[in-house]
């Protein structure tokens, strides 16, 4: 079973790929799409779309999974938000996948963090269960946390075993993701 | 010139299309596309996205025109109004168009309404402004707004010439309109 989780974000959107090998959590890849805030919101919403597309074709998850919405900074903020998570939505119907939805409190239960946890928590934890050293960016570790929670649902939260990473793994991960965090998108490799 | 005006919903999008021919604005086509409430969000997304790349394709105009958002009811129905506003941008900018957004207000003076007028009001100004007998519904009479008013953008507002249309060809529009308002899209014929 592999999960991509998404992050939406109307200038960034993180993504993060995990799958269920033998009882086991391992992470596969991950990534932040950055979009140009100078340009207009439609060719934004293009450009996420486009390369959320072909992640999601790398990828070839079986499920797609995304934290809920249940507050909001104001209403123009709720607005932006919705245009960048509905084409997100609309990528994964789009490649035939079902898109589950969990309460952000959930997603920190899944990687042990508590309630009142913050981002930086949660990409703590996130690397700890997925053997990672370091996500740069909170927009990808919360969609690896969401991707982790959605292979959570439905059994005993904790403990899950972790995949077992080698040191010089765990440096190509980290190594791919810094390029992946150039302005322009670049094709992820698959893990 | 011609526009295709789109006022988006999650449950009902209206789109509305005008076109200038020497200096008379001429109804084209206009419909509503209508989702299943009841369907998961991604599908209801991807529903609506479908069927307005097919009327972008069908109509084929030059520039596509929204309403800006500047009220809300309240942030969750913002958030839910942002994911239909944000396939529907999406869908112009991937048939290489430009998305240009008025002000309500605007919008409505662009068809000789008041700034307080009502849906209702600004339905029968449309009608009279295109020789339609009727719109039946809100959210299409207001998608042709909308392309009014990217047309007289830039010029004197009013009077603007009407587009002459016969009787039948008004009862021809008015039975088109009926037939998109089934639940299931259907493909539109070009005006």
């Amino acid at each position: 079973m592999r999960v991509l989780g998404i992050d939406p974000g109307s200038r960034f959107m993180g993504y993060g790929v995990v799958e269920e090998r033998r009882g086991r959590l391992v992470h596969v890849g991950h990534g932040v799409i950055k979009v140009d805030p100078d340009a207009a919101l439609e060719l934004r919403l293009k450009e996420l779309h486009d390369a959320l597309l072909t992640a999601l074709r790398l990828y070839k998850p079986q499920a797609v999974a995304v934290e809920g919405v249940f507050t909001f900074r104001n209403a123009r903020s709720a607005l932006i938000l919705g245009h960048a998570r509905g084409v997100a939505l609309l990528a994964a119907a789009q490649v035939g996948l079902t898109v589950h939805e969990y309460p952000p409190a959930r997603v920190k239960r899944a990687v042990g963090a508590g309630g009142a946890a913050d981002k930086d928590a949660v990409g703590r934890m996130v690397c700890t269960f997925l053997g990672l050293e370091e996500v740069e960016r909170a927009d990808a570790s919360d969609a690896l946390a969401v991707a982790l929670c959605h292979l959570n649902h439905g059994r005993a939260a904790v403990p899950v075993a972790m995949g077992k990473v080698s040191k010089s793994r765990r440096k190509s991960a980290q190594s791919q993701l810094t390029d992946r965090l150039t302005p322009a998108y670049r094709r992820p490799e698959a893990g």
